[in-house]
Protein backbone atom coordinates (compact mmCIF):
# COMPACT_ATOMS: atom_id res chain seq x y z
CA UNK A 1 0.00 0.00 0.00
CA UNK A 2 1.19 3.40 -0.88
CA UNK A 3 1.06 6.67 0.78
CA UNK A 4 -0.76 7.66 -2.13
CA UNK A 5 -3.55 5.23 -1.66
CA UNK A 6 -7.01 6.39 0.14
CA UNK A 7 -8.19 6.43 3.98
CA UNK A 8 -11.22 4.57 4.15
CA UNK A 9 -13.59 5.82 7.04
CA UNK A 10 -17.10 4.16 7.43
CA UNK A 11 -20.08 4.65 9.84
CA UNK A 12 -23.38 3.07 10.05
CA UNK A 13 -24.52 6.37 8.30
CA UNK A 14 -23.83 9.67 8.17
CA UNK A 15 -22.77 10.78 11.57
CA UNK A 16 -19.23 9.73 10.56
CA UNK A 17 -18.91 12.42 8.47
CA UNK A 18 -17.92 14.71 11.92
CA UNK A 19 -14.88 12.19 11.71
CA UNK A 20 -14.04 13.05 8.05
CA UNK A 21 -14.26 16.88 8.53
CA UNK A 22 -12.03 16.57 11.33
CA UNK A 23 -9.73 14.43 9.02
CA UNK A 24 -9.78 17.38 5.98
CA UNK A 25 -9.32 19.68 8.64
CA UNK A 26 -6.10 17.84 10.05
CA UNK A 27 -4.83 16.33 7.38
CA UNK A 28 -5.31 17.70 4.07
CA UNK A 29 -3.24 16.01 2.03
CA UNK A 30 -4.95 12.81 2.95
CA UNK A 31 -7.79 11.04 0.35
CA UNK A 32 -10.79 9.76 1.97
CA UNK A 33 -13.15 6.70 0.43
CA UNK A 34 -16.78 6.50 2.87
CA UNK A 35 -18.57 4.29 3.10
CA UNK A 36 -22.07 4.86 5.46
CA UNK A 37 -24.67 2.18 6.01
CA UNK A 38 -27.42 4.10 5.20
CA UNK A 39 -29.94 1.34 4.75
CA UNK A 40 -29.19 -0.81 7.81
CA UNK A 41 -28.74 2.01 10.04
CA UNK A 42 -28.88 2.26 13.18
CA UNK A 43 -26.50 0.25 14.75
CA UNK A 44 -26.90 1.47 17.98
CA UNK A 45 -29.93 -0.44 19.03
CA UNK A 46 -28.59 -3.58 17.46
CA UNK A 47 -26.58 -6.97 18.95
CA UNK A 48 -22.75 -7.45 19.00
CA UNK A 49 -23.22 -10.33 16.09
CA UNK A 50 -24.87 -8.05 13.80
CA UNK A 51 -22.68 -5.05 14.06
CA UNK A 52 -19.54 -7.55 13.48
CA UNK A 53 -21.30 -9.23 10.36
CA UNK A 54 -21.91 -5.47 8.95
CA UNK A 55 -18.94 -3.74 9.64
CA UNK A 56 -16.76 -7.10 8.07
CA UNK A 57 -18.82 -6.90 4.97
CA UNK A 58 -17.87 -3.19 4.89
CA UNK A 59 -13.97 -3.67 5.60
CA UNK A 60 -14.09 -6.15 2.56
CA UNK A 61 -15.49 -3.09 0.18
CA UNK A 62 -12.94 -1.23 1.93
CA UNK A 63 -10.06 -3.38 0.87
CA UNK A 64 -11.48 -3.76 -2.54
CA UNK A 65 -10.68 -0.15 -3.20
CA UNK A 66 -7.05 -0.09 -2.03
CA UNK A 67 -7.18 1.79 0.97
CA UNK A 68 -3.68 1.95 2.70
CA UNK A 69 -6.15 2.30 6.61
CA UNK A 70 -9.04 2.35 7.86
CA UNK A 71 -11.20 4.53 10.68
CA UNK A 72 -14.24 3.25 11.94
CA UNK A 73 -16.12 6.48 12.45
CA UNK A 74 -19.18 4.32 14.07
CA UNK A 75 -19.19 4.45 18.20
CA UNK A 76 -20.93 1.42 18.36
CA UNK A 77 -18.81 -0.55 15.82
CA UNK A 78 -15.88 0.62 16.94
CA UNK A 79 -17.34 -0.48 20.67
CA UNK A 80 -18.57 -3.84 19.19
CA UNK A 81 -16.13 -4.94 16.22
CA UNK A 82 -12.65 -3.09 16.46
CA UNK A 83 -11.17 -5.88 18.35
CA UNK A 84 -11.96 -8.90 16.33
CA UNK A 85 -11.43 -6.65 12.79
CA UNK A 86 -8.12 -5.86 13.60
CA UNK A 87 -6.97 -9.70 14.06
CA UNK A 88 -7.91 -10.55 10.70
CA UNK A 89 -6.61 -7.49 8.85
CA UNK A 90 -3.00 -6.46 7.83
CA UNK A 91 -3.08 -2.57 7.20
CA UNK A 92 -3.79 -0.42 10.37
CA UNK A 93 -7.11 0.52 11.40
CA UNK A 94 -8.37 2.90 14.19
CA UNK A 95 -11.47 3.62 16.08
CA UNK A 96 -13.28 6.57 18.11
CA UNK A 97 -13.43 5.14 21.40
CA UNK A 98 -10.11 5.19 22.57
CA UNK A 99 -9.00 8.62 20.99
CA UNK A 100 -12.10 9.98 22.67
CA UNK A 101 -11.17 8.00 25.96
CA UNK A 102 -7.55 8.92 26.01
CA UNK A 103 -8.39 12.79 25.90
CA UNK A 104 -10.93 12.63 28.63
CA UNK A 105 -8.63 10.76 31.07
CA UNK A 106 -6.28 13.68 29.67
CA UNK A 107 -8.01 16.71 30.73
CA UNK A 108 -10.03 15.37 34.41
CA UNK A 109 -8.90 16.98 37.47
CA UNK A 110 -11.85 15.01 39.34
CA UNK A 111 -11.61 11.94 37.56
CA UNK A 112 -15.09 11.95 37.18
CA UNK A 113 -16.18 11.43 33.74
CA UNK A 114 -19.16 10.53 32.01
CA UNK A 115 -19.99 9.08 28.54
CA UNK A 116 -23.27 9.10 26.39
CA UNK A 117 -23.69 7.10 23.31
CA UNK A 118 -26.27 4.81 21.92
CA UNK A 119 -27.71 1.52 23.70
CA UNK A 120 -24.95 -0.73 22.62
CA UNK A 121 -21.94 1.39 23.00
CA UNK A 122 -23.06 2.27 26.75
CA UNK A 123 -23.88 -1.47 27.42
CA UNK A 124 -20.59 -2.84 25.97
CA UNK A 125 -19.23 -0.74 28.53
CA UNK A 126 -15.94 -0.36 26.54
CA UNK A 127 -15.41 3.78 27.26
CA UNK A 128 -15.12 2.94 30.70
CA UNK A 129 -12.57 -0.43 30.06
CA UNK A 130 -10.30 2.00 28.26
CA UNK A 131 -10.08 5.30 30.68
CA UNK A 132 -9.60 2.57 34.22
CA UNK A 133 -7.09 1.15 32.16
CA UNK A 134 -5.21 4.88 31.61
CA UNK A 135 -6.28 5.65 35.11
CA UNK A 136 -7.96 3.07 37.42
CA UNK A 137 -8.48 5.86 39.94
CA UNK A 138 -11.01 7.12 37.14
CA UNK A 139 -14.90 7.03 38.03
CA UNK A 140 -17.44 6.55 34.74
CA UNK A 141 -20.50 6.94 34.26
CA UNK A 142 -22.44 6.03 31.28
CA UNK A 143 -26.17 6.97 29.92
CA UNK A 144 -27.65 5.83 26.70
CA UNK A 145 -29.17 8.35 24.67
CA UNK A 146 -31.34 6.69 22.21
CA UNK A 147 -33.43 9.63 21.14
CA UNK A 148 -30.64 12.24 19.94
CA UNK A 149 -30.00 10.38 17.14
CA UNK A 150 -33.32 10.61 15.26
CA UNK A 151 -33.56 14.12 16.85
CA UNK A 152 -30.57 15.05 15.21
CA UNK A 153 -31.91 13.59 12.00
CA UNK A 154 -34.79 15.22 12.47
CA UNK A 155 -32.55 18.80 12.47
CA UNK A 156 -33.79 19.84 15.44
CA UNK A 157 -30.13 20.84 16.82
CA UNK A 158 -31.87 23.94 18.47
CA UNK A 159 -35.11 23.22 19.97
CA UNK A 160 -37.53 23.07 23.03
CA UNK A 161 -37.66 19.63 22.27
CA UNK A 162 -34.17 18.14 21.63
CA UNK A 163 -33.30 20.66 25.27
CA UNK A 164 -36.42 18.50 27.21
CA UNK A 165 -34.39 15.67 25.87
CA UNK A 166 -31.25 16.35 26.99
CA UNK A 167 -32.64 17.19 30.68
CA UNK A 168 -34.29 13.85 30.42
CA UNK A 169 -31.07 11.83 29.83
CA UNK A 170 -28.33 14.35 31.81
CA UNK A 171 -30.08 15.69 35.07
CA UNK A 172 -28.86 12.20 36.94
CA UNK A 173 -25.27 12.49 35.05
CA UNK A 174 -25.28 16.44 36.48
CA UNK A 175 -25.74 15.29 39.98
CA UNK A 176 -22.58 13.15 39.90
CA UNK A 177 -20.67 16.12 39.39
CA UNK A 178 -18.04 15.00 36.00
CA UNK A 179 -15.90 17.63 34.91
CA UNK A 180 -15.55 15.90 31.32
CA UNK A 181 -18.00 14.35 29.46
CA UNK A 182 -17.50 12.28 26.14
CA UNK A 183 -19.81 12.78 23.16
CA UNK A 184 -19.86 9.00 22.38
CA UNK A 185 -21.57 8.89 19.18
CA UNK A 186 -20.46 10.53 15.88
CA UNK A 187 -23.92 12.70 15.49
CA UNK A 188 -23.45 14.20 19.02
CA UNK A 189 -21.21 16.71 18.40
CA UNK A 190 -24.05 18.59 16.06
CA UNK A 191 -25.90 18.99 19.43
CA UNK A 192 -22.82 19.46 21.13
CA UNK A 193 -24.43 23.50 21.98
CA UNK A 194 -27.60 22.28 23.19
CA UNK A 195 -25.71 19.83 25.50
CA UNK A 196 -23.17 22.22 26.57
CA UNK A 197 -25.71 24.48 27.62
CA UNK A 198 -27.13 22.56 29.96
CA UNK A 199 -24.39 20.76 31.76
CA UNK A 200 -22.47 24.59 32.48
CA UNK A 201 -19.30 25.45 31.34
CA UNK A 202 -17.78 23.29 34.16
CA UNK A 203 -17.78 20.54 32.20
CA UNK A 204 -15.78 19.61 28.87
CA UNK A 205 -17.71 17.56 26.18
CA UNK A 206 -14.84 15.83 24.35
CA UNK A 207 -15.49 15.31 21.07
CA UNK A 208 -14.10 11.74 20.07
CA UNK A 209 -13.62 12.77 16.04
CA UNK A 210 -10.95 15.16 16.99
CA UNK A 211 -8.74 13.18 19.15
CA UNK A 212 -9.20 10.69 16.50
CA UNK A 213 -8.36 12.54 14.06
CA UNK A 214 -5.12 13.73 15.98
CA UNK A 215 -4.47 9.64 16.43
CA UNK A 216 -5.05 8.86 12.64
CA UNK A 217 -2.21 11.40 12.07
CA UNK A 218 0.30 9.99 14.60
CA UNK A 219 -0.42 6.32 13.05
CA UNK A 220 0.11 7.13 9.76
CA UNK A 221 3.26 9.14 10.73
CA UNK A 222 4.39 6.03 12.67
CA UNK A 223 3.93 3.58 9.44
CA UNK A 224 5.22 5.78 7.42
CA UNK A 225 2.40 6.02 5.21
CA UNK A 226 1.38 10.05 5.56
CA UNK A 227 0.69 11.44 2.29
CA UNK A 228 3.35 14.04 1.81
CA UNK A 229 3.11 14.67 -2.01
CA UNK A 230 1.47 18.04 -1.78
CA UNK A 231 -1.21 16.45 -4.34
CA UNK A 232 -4.63 17.86 -4.74
CA UNK A 233 -6.46 14.73 -2.18
CA UNK A 234 -9.53 13.44 -3.28
CA UNK A 235 -13.17 11.88 -1.66
CA UNK A 236 -15.63 9.55 -2.98
CA UNK A 237 -18.85 8.37 -1.30
CA UNK A 238 -20.41 5.00 -0.86
CA UNK A 239 -23.91 4.51 1.01
CA UNK A 240 -26.07 1.54 0.87
CA UNK A 241 -28.79 3.53 0.18
CA UNK A 242 -30.69 6.85 0.14
CA UNK A 243 -28.10 9.15 -1.96
CA UNK A 244 -29.87 12.00 -2.26
CA UNK A 245 -30.87 12.04 1.88
CA UNK A 246 -26.67 11.60 2.14
CA UNK A 247 -25.80 14.37 0.15
CA UNK A 248 -28.43 16.68 2.24
CA UNK A 249 -26.74 15.81 5.25
CA UNK A 250 -23.41 15.57 3.75
CA UNK A 251 -23.97 19.09 2.69
CA UNK A 252 -24.59 20.11 6.51
CA UNK A 253 -21.92 18.16 7.98
CA UNK A 254 -18.85 19.20 5.33
CA UNK A 255 -16.75 22.35 4.37
CA UNK A 256 -16.46 21.34 1.05
CA UNK A 257 -18.14 20.32 -2.38
CA UNK A 258 -19.81 16.98 -1.69
CA UNK A 259 -19.24 14.96 -4.87
CA UNK A 260 -22.58 12.22 -5.33
CA UNK A 261 -22.17 9.30 -3.28
CA UNK A 262 -22.60 6.03 -4.89
CA UNK A 263 -24.96 2.65 -4.05
CA UNK A 264 -22.88 0.02 -3.06
CA UNK A 265 -24.97 -3.66 -2.36
CA UNK A 266 -23.20 -3.84 0.80
CA UNK A 267 -24.88 -7.35 1.67
CA UNK A 268 -22.58 -9.21 -1.47
CA UNK A 269 -19.43 -8.19 0.64
CA UNK B 1 -51.93 -24.86 1.63
CA UNK B 2 -54.46 -26.28 3.57
CA UNK B 3 -56.63 -24.07 6.04
CA UNK B 4 -54.82 -25.79 8.82
CA UNK B 5 -51.70 -23.75 7.51
CA UNK B 6 -50.25 -20.67 9.82
CA UNK B 7 -50.51 -17.16 8.34
CA UNK B 8 -47.43 -15.44 8.01
CA UNK B 9 -47.33 -11.82 9.34
CA UNK B 10 -43.87 -9.76 8.70
CA UNK B 11 -42.99 -5.90 9.90
CA UNK B 12 -40.12 -4.05 9.54
CA UNK B 13 -39.52 -4.76 13.24
CA UNK B 14 -41.93 -5.09 16.06
CA UNK B 15 -44.54 -2.56 15.14
CA UNK B 16 -46.25 -5.25 13.15
CA UNK B 17 -47.41 -6.96 16.58
CA UNK B 18 -50.05 -4.46 16.71
CA UNK B 19 -51.56 -6.60 14.06
CA UNK B 20 -50.86 -9.85 15.09
CA UNK B 21 -52.79 -8.42 18.64
CA UNK B 22 -55.98 -7.89 16.25
CA UNK B 23 -55.80 -11.11 14.32
CA UNK B 24 -55.70 -13.21 17.57
CA UNK B 25 -58.67 -11.10 18.83
CA UNK B 26 -60.61 -11.25 15.72
CA UNK B 27 -59.39 -14.42 14.11
CA UNK B 28 -58.40 -17.11 16.78
CA UNK B 29 -58.34 -20.17 15.32
CA UNK B 30 -55.77 -18.75 13.07
CA UNK B 31 -52.11 -19.91 13.57
CA UNK B 32 -49.20 -17.15 12.93
CA UNK B 33 -45.90 -17.26 11.75
CA UNK B 34 -44.33 -13.80 12.20
CA UNK B 35 -40.95 -11.98 11.08
CA UNK B 36 -39.36 -8.89 12.31
CA UNK B 37 -36.51 -7.73 10.90
CA UNK B 38 -35.08 -6.06 13.56
CA UNK B 39 -31.42 -6.01 12.24
CA UNK B 40 -32.90 -3.43 9.67
CA UNK B 41 -35.56 -1.89 11.36
CA UNK B 42 -36.61 1.00 10.51
CA UNK B 43 -37.83 0.51 7.16
CA UNK B 44 -39.49 4.08 6.92
CA UNK B 45 -36.32 5.93 5.71
CA UNK B 46 -35.20 3.51 3.25
CA UNK B 47 -35.88 3.78 -0.56
CA UNK B 48 -38.66 1.80 -2.58
CA UNK B 49 -35.78 -0.50 -3.96
CA UNK B 50 -34.05 -1.24 -0.03
CA UNK B 51 -37.42 -1.90 1.09
CA UNK B 52 -38.61 -4.02 -2.15
CA UNK B 53 -35.07 -6.21 -1.71
CA UNK B 54 -35.83 -6.61 1.80
CA UNK B 55 -39.50 -7.30 1.71
CA UNK B 56 -38.76 -10.46 -0.95
CA UNK B 57 -36.01 -12.16 1.36
CA UNK B 58 -38.90 -12.35 3.91
CA UNK B 59 -41.70 -13.35 1.83
CA UNK B 60 -39.29 -15.87 0.58
CA UNK B 61 -38.57 -17.09 4.27
CA UNK B 62 -42.29 -17.24 5.14
CA UNK B 63 -43.01 -19.43 1.89
CA UNK B 64 -40.46 -21.98 3.73
CA UNK B 65 -42.43 -22.34 6.44
CA UNK B 66 -45.72 -23.08 4.69
CA UNK B 67 -47.90 -20.22 5.16
CA UNK B 68 -51.38 -19.98 3.63
CA UNK B 69 -51.33 -16.26 3.26
CA UNK B 70 -49.44 -13.28 3.81
CA UNK B 71 -49.71 -10.00 6.05
CA UNK B 72 -47.71 -7.23 5.15
CA UNK B 73 -48.04 -5.75 8.92
CA UNK B 74 -46.14 -2.81 7.82
CA UNK B 75 -47.37 0.55 6.33
CA UNK B 76 -43.70 1.19 4.82
CA UNK B 77 -43.39 -2.31 3.28
CA UNK B 78 -47.10 -1.91 2.32
CA UNK B 79 -46.75 1.05 0.65
CA UNK B 80 -43.74 0.81 -1.30
CA UNK B 81 -43.41 -2.78 -2.10
CA UNK B 82 -47.13 -4.83 -2.23
CA UNK B 83 -47.91 -4.26 -5.98
CA UNK B 84 -44.74 -6.18 -7.14
CA UNK B 85 -44.57 -9.13 -4.74
CA UNK B 86 -48.25 -9.36 -5.18
CA UNK B 87 -47.26 -10.13 -8.72
CA UNK B 88 -44.89 -12.91 -7.76
CA UNK B 89 -46.92 -15.06 -5.50
CA UNK B 90 -49.59 -17.71 -5.85
CA UNK B 91 -50.80 -17.48 -2.57
CA UNK B 92 -52.93 -14.19 -0.44
CA UNK B 93 -51.27 -11.53 0.37
CA UNK B 94 -52.60 -8.24 1.84
CA UNK B 95 -51.38 -5.06 3.03
CA UNK B 96 -52.37 -2.85 6.09
CA UNK B 97 -53.03 0.84 4.02
CA UNK B 98 -55.72 -0.51 1.66
CA UNK B 99 -57.97 -1.57 4.94
CA UNK B 100 -57.22 1.41 6.62
CA UNK B 101 -58.03 3.75 3.68
CA UNK B 102 -61.53 1.79 3.44
CA UNK B 103 -62.08 2.96 7.02
CA UNK B 104 -61.03 6.21 6.85
CA UNK B 105 -63.36 7.23 3.70
CA UNK B 106 -66.09 4.94 5.32
CA UNK B 107 -66.19 7.06 8.41
CA UNK B 108 -65.42 10.53 7.10
CA UNK B 109 -68.17 13.11 6.93
CA UNK B 110 -66.07 15.85 5.70
CA UNK B 111 -64.58 13.98 3.16
CA UNK B 112 -61.09 15.60 5.03
CA UNK B 113 -58.80 12.73 5.81
CA UNK B 114 -55.55 13.59 7.73
CA UNK B 115 -52.80 10.82 7.01
CA UNK B 116 -49.75 10.15 9.08
CA UNK B 117 -46.94 7.72 9.01
CA UNK B 118 -42.76 6.94 8.29
CA UNK B 119 -41.49 9.35 5.46
CA UNK B 120 -41.88 6.96 3.04
CA UNK B 121 -45.32 5.91 3.55
CA UNK B 122 -46.14 9.81 2.99
CA UNK B 123 -43.75 10.16 0.58
CA UNK B 124 -45.20 7.76 -1.43
CA UNK B 125 -48.63 9.32 -1.82
CA UNK B 126 -50.53 5.66 -1.36
CA UNK B 127 -52.86 6.44 1.23
CA UNK B 128 -53.98 9.74 -0.66
CA UNK B 129 -54.25 7.31 -3.72
CA UNK B 130 -56.28 4.35 -2.46
CA UNK B 131 -58.60 7.26 -0.59
CA UNK B 132 -59.67 8.64 -4.19
CA UNK B 133 -59.78 5.90 -5.37
CA UNK B 134 -63.12 5.23 -3.45
CA UNK B 135 -64.03 8.36 -3.21
CA UNK B 136 -62.52 11.13 -5.90
CA UNK B 137 -63.82 13.77 -3.26
CA UNK B 138 -62.31 12.86 -0.40
CA UNK B 139 -59.40 15.56 0.67
CA UNK B 140 -56.14 13.82 1.95
CA UNK B 141 -53.35 15.88 4.04
CA UNK B 142 -50.18 13.62 4.61
CA UNK B 143 -47.57 14.10 7.57
CA UNK B 144 -44.54 12.31 8.37
CA UNK B 145 -43.63 11.99 11.65
CA UNK B 146 -40.06 10.07 12.23
CA UNK B 147 -39.90 10.89 15.86
CA UNK B 148 -42.98 8.56 16.47
CA UNK B 149 -41.14 5.10 16.17
CA UNK B 150 -37.97 6.40 18.92
CA UNK B 151 -40.50 7.55 20.83
CA UNK B 152 -42.35 4.70 21.46
CA UNK B 153 -39.74 2.59 21.43
CA UNK B 154 -38.02 4.38 24.18
CA UNK B 155 -41.32 3.74 26.05
CA UNK B 156 -42.47 7.22 26.23
CA UNK B 157 -45.99 6.61 25.48
CA UNK B 158 -47.61 9.02 28.09
CA UNK B 159 -44.97 11.80 28.75
CA UNK B 160 -44.53 15.35 28.27
CA UNK B 161 -41.89 15.03 25.28
CA UNK B 162 -44.51 12.84 23.11
CA UNK B 163 -47.14 15.32 24.00
CA UNK B 164 -44.80 18.48 22.50
CA UNK B 165 -43.41 16.31 19.56
CA UNK B 166 -47.31 15.19 18.47
CA UNK B 167 -48.31 18.82 18.64
CA UNK B 168 -45.27 19.84 16.12
CA UNK B 169 -46.18 17.11 14.05
CA UNK B 170 -50.03 17.64 14.04
CA UNK B 171 -50.81 21.35 14.41
CA UNK B 172 -50.87 22.67 11.09
CA UNK B 173 -53.28 18.84 10.60
CA UNK B 174 -55.62 20.67 13.28
CA UNK B 175 -56.09 23.25 11.14
CA UNK B 176 -57.04 21.74 8.14
CA UNK B 177 -60.45 20.71 9.97
CA UNK B 178 -59.81 16.67 9.16
CA UNK B 179 -62.62 14.38 10.72
CA UNK B 180 -60.65 11.22 10.45
CA UNK B 181 -57.12 10.39 11.17
CA UNK B 182 -55.29 7.12 9.71
CA UNK B 183 -52.53 6.13 11.85
CA UNK B 184 -50.58 5.03 9.35
CA UNK B 185 -47.45 3.48 11.13
CA UNK B 186 -47.85 0.19 13.16
CA UNK B 187 -46.36 1.78 15.78
CA UNK B 188 -48.89 4.67 16.11
CA UNK B 189 -51.40 2.77 18.12
CA UNK B 190 -49.32 3.29 21.23
CA UNK B 191 -49.48 6.43 21.42
CA UNK B 192 -53.17 6.90 20.40
CA UNK B 193 -54.62 8.12 23.55
CA UNK B 194 -51.90 10.91 23.45
CA UNK B 195 -52.85 11.89 19.77
CA UNK B 196 -56.16 11.49 20.36
CA UNK B 197 -56.45 14.03 23.41
CA UNK B 198 -54.39 16.18 21.15
CA UNK B 199 -56.53 16.27 18.12
CA UNK B 200 -59.66 16.07 20.32
CA UNK B 201 -62.91 13.78 20.72
CA UNK B 202 -64.22 15.08 17.04
CA UNK B 203 -61.45 13.74 15.27
CA UNK B 204 -61.69 9.79 14.81
CA UNK B 205 -58.36 7.68 14.80
CA UNK B 206 -58.33 5.18 11.80
CA UNK B 207 -56.08 2.20 13.38
CA UNK B 208 -55.75 0.28 10.23
CA UNK B 209 -54.26 -2.50 12.31
CA UNK B 210 -57.92 -3.36 12.89
CA UNK B 211 -58.97 -2.85 9.76
CA UNK B 212 -56.82 -5.52 8.36
CA UNK B 213 -57.66 -8.49 10.83
CA UNK B 214 -61.63 -7.74 9.00
CA UNK B 215 -60.30 -8.24 5.71
CA UNK B 216 -57.90 -10.51 6.46
CA UNK B 217 -60.67 -12.86 7.79
CA UNK B 218 -62.92 -11.95 4.65
CA UNK B 219 -60.19 -13.33 2.32
CA UNK B 220 -59.87 -16.31 4.15
CA UNK B 221 -63.73 -16.67 4.06
CA UNK B 222 -63.40 -16.48 0.24
CA UNK B 223 -60.45 -18.38 -0.36
CA UNK B 224 -62.18 -21.35 1.90
CA UNK B 225 -58.96 -21.59 3.99
CA UNK B 226 -59.83 -20.09 7.07
CA UNK B 227 -59.59 -22.42 10.06
CA UNK B 228 -62.70 -23.24 11.35
CA UNK B 229 -60.78 -26.81 13.13
CA UNK B 230 -61.54 -25.16 16.61
CA UNK B 231 -58.22 -26.45 17.21
CA UNK B 232 -55.58 -24.75 19.50
CA UNK B 233 -53.84 -21.92 17.61
CA UNK B 234 -50.02 -21.49 17.89
CA UNK B 235 -47.54 -18.89 17.27
CA UNK B 236 -43.92 -18.56 16.22
CA UNK B 237 -42.10 -15.50 16.09
CA UNK B 238 -38.77 -14.92 14.27
CA UNK B 239 -36.14 -11.61 14.18
CA UNK B 240 -32.93 -10.46 12.30
CA UNK B 241 -31.29 -9.56 15.81
CA UNK B 242 -32.47 -8.83 19.24
CA UNK B 243 -34.28 -11.80 20.56
CA UNK B 244 -34.40 -10.21 24.36
CA UNK B 245 -35.65 -6.57 23.47
CA UNK B 246 -38.23 -8.26 21.21
CA UNK B 247 -39.54 -10.46 24.18
CA UNK B 248 -39.99 -7.21 25.93
CA UNK B 249 -41.88 -5.49 23.63
CA UNK B 250 -44.04 -8.41 22.88
CA UNK B 251 -45.12 -9.27 26.55
CA UNK B 252 -45.93 -5.25 26.44
CA UNK B 253 -47.95 -5.49 23.42
CA UNK B 254 -49.44 -9.14 23.27
CA UNK B 255 -52.34 -10.18 25.51
CA UNK B 256 -50.63 -13.78 25.55
CA UNK B 257 -47.33 -15.49 26.66
CA UNK B 258 -45.10 -15.04 24.05
CA UNK B 259 -42.77 -17.67 23.02
CA UNK B 260 -38.98 -16.87 22.82
CA UNK B 261 -38.31 -15.85 19.21
CA UNK B 262 -35.40 -17.31 16.91
CA UNK B 263 -32.64 -15.51 15.29
CA UNK B 264 -33.00 -15.82 11.12
CA UNK B 265 -30.35 -14.90 8.79
CA UNK B 266 -32.68 -13.16 6.82
CA UNK B 267 -29.83 -11.82 4.31
CA UNK B 268 -29.40 -15.39 2.76
CA UNK B 269 -33.07 -15.66 1.54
Amino acid sequence: MSSHSPIGVFDSGVGGLTVVKEIMRQLPGESMVYFGDTARVPYGSKSKDTVLKYSKQIVHFLRKKEVKAIVVACNTASALALDEIKQEIDIPIIGVVEPGAKMAAEITKTNSIGIIGTESTIKSGIYTKYLRAINPEITAVGRACPLFVPLVEEGLLEDRITDDVIERYLHEMKEYGIDSLILGCTHYPLIRNAIGRYMGAEVNLVNPAYETAKSLKALLTEQQILNQSGEQAHYEYYVSDGVDKFSTFAAKVLPCHVERATVVDIESY
